[in-house]
């Protein structure tokens, strides 16, 4: 007979009640807990120490009660908060999972996680990188722009690219995906910092700080005289707009997010889309969540990637489980510099 | 030597003054001139006798003053409108044509017009059928139609297809080829008359009077409960966000015209757009001149489909040039029942 499983405090993160406009910190409150390092006798789940929490926008649309069932579950108040992560297998009782192993996956804002569903987290198959970049780069946001950008936008070299929210995690790595094939980048973002980062550390031919244009019509007009080919898009509101008016014949609008609306109780409308008719624009919305089956594919091609020093990356990494709230609602005030993620623990 | 051609008068319309709002009759002008019946010496025209006229909600963003050029150049004032039409060549400088031939195209809202790019009229093929087709099933709207859906909606058997402006020269066509592919079909339209038409003479699965309803996302709801599949667009606007709701994951909207826009100075703005992205839609907008290559097989088929009473048409035919304005600015309000043309002579 096994010893008795160690008991220890496992800290969380769970949402007090739902959001109707921009959340704050004091929506989410810190939780303590007693977690049994073990799993459950007969169970397949599996125990993991979590090290990395992800932040991403899409979990805006969680926060909110939904009278009709959106995409994506609403979190359920008072109890941990599902989000991507990294951990460390504590204990395992799936085959495919053994303790020690590095795992990256759907767990939750807090210490430990009992995953009972181990078919959403995912063997790590490079600990060269940073473990952290299995919230980026190698992880969802890497999925969400490699298929968005190669499989909905469908770019070939020479085409004129925007990405607005550029420096974000998933608009970074477009935007040098871009760069790869070929094509002349413009990015769009929220500080003049971030605008030197997408033109000095991502190859960004160019670049300009959205808050600080009166104009954005005439700014996409200066940055793309001959026109847009593609538009990847995670903000919407007013820059949908300006942009539909400077697509290219045959352009593509990839819509992967749209931040600048999540907030808002009525969307804004976006008055342009009669260019989709004049100009044969195809719109198109998509989520990584089709794209996880071919996830390991995009793995390699992404570590080729940073192999070659062809991609790299920003992260921005606040400390400890009890930032949680702060990094995430910093992300819809455009606070973070990069990726946005917590450090819950380093090993 | 030949004999001097005959002169005789040729009446036209032409635009007096470009348009804002809605177009008047009064935008409008007749004008009588004189025409000789022949082709320039050495030239490659072709003299044709104007015998239906296609009046067209497109023609509206050619009455625009545009700044910017648009996807089609504005009308030219004082110069006879183009449009498609049915003709007779009464007089040949090009090797593919010759007198009493019949042939469809673009021409001009006169009786008479000297077509200088006769790559732009085509032979007739089915003169079984009335010549005025060649305005709307077997000309441009049918190319619209039958490239719209098939090339651009791409439907599977099965699918919950909606069709605004459902009666009109396109949506007609649209819902009788959805039926055809199996496809289950609703209509909106603006008459209580032309809903019956929907459901009696074109078979649509169900219709309703968009200016009857209250609430256009819960008639929507009850006419799909299982969602829309493919929404074909000639309307925009408010319908387009009620439809939006209404999509289903994978949804396609192909935007083939925007009519209750139009007229507006500012467009609408639509407020749904984030259903693109959690629902996966891809809209996308086309029109018919990138499909006139095809035009034979569509021609064809669609003369297939006519023979085997598979496709009906309903046409609002004006008699006489005078009435060209009449026929235009009707288009807006929504005067015409079916597919509107004008009959300038019958020979």
């Amino acid at each position: 007979m096994a010893a008795a499983a160690a008991e220890v405090s496992n800290r969380s993160v769970a949402l007090k009640r739902y959001v109707t406009g921009f959340p704050s910190e004091d929506d989410m409150e810190l939780v303590t807990a007693a977690v049994t390092l073990a799993v459950p006798p007969g169970s397949a789940a599996v125990l993991v120490k979590n090290l990395y929490l992800s932040c991403d926008p899409y979990m805006r649309r969680r926060m909110t009660k939904h009278l009709v069932p959106s995409y994506i579950p609403d979190f359920v108040l008072s109890e941990a908060i599902p989000t991507f992560g990294v951990s460390k297998v504590v204990e395992s009782g799936h085959p495919d999972f053994k303790a020690g192993d590095l795992v990256w996956g759907m767990i939750k804002c807090e210490e430990y996680t009992l995953v009972t569903k181990p078919q959403l987290i995912y063997k790590i198959n490079h600990p060269e990188f940073p473990l952290s970049y299995y919230t980026g780069v190698l992880g969802m946001p890497g999925i969400t722009a490699y298929a968005g950008f190669f499989d909905v936008s469908k770019p070939k070299k020479g085409e004129y690219v925007f990405v607005s929210a550029a420096s974000g995690a998933v608009g970074q790595l477009v935007g040098q995906l871009a760069k790869i094939t070929g094509c002349y980048v413009v990015g769009s973002a929220g500080s003049d910092e971030k605008v030197n980062l997408l033109k000095t550390k991502f190859g960004f031919d160019d670049a300009f700080n959205y808050k600080k244009e009166q104009d954005v019509n005439a700014t996409l007009k200066r940055c793309f005289p001959e026109g847009i080919d593609i538009y990847f898009e995670n903000v919407g509101g007013a820059m949908l707009d300006a942009v539909l008016l400077n697509m290219r014949m045959h352009g593509r609008v990839t819509v992967c997010g749209l931040i600048s609306q999540y907030n808002l109780e009525q969307h804004e409308g976006v008055h342009n889309l009669f260019c989709v008719l004049t100009k044969r624009i195809r719109m198109e919305g998509f989520t990584s969540r089709e794209y996880f089956g071919t996830y390991h594919k995009i793995e390699e091609e992404m570590a080729g990637y940073l192999k070659e020093g062809k991609i790299t990356c920003v992260e921005d990494v606040a400390e400890g489980i009890e930032n949680v709230p702060k990094a995430l609602v910093g992300l819809f005030y455009g606070r973070n510099v990069g990726k946005q993620l917590v450090a819950v623990a380093r090993e």
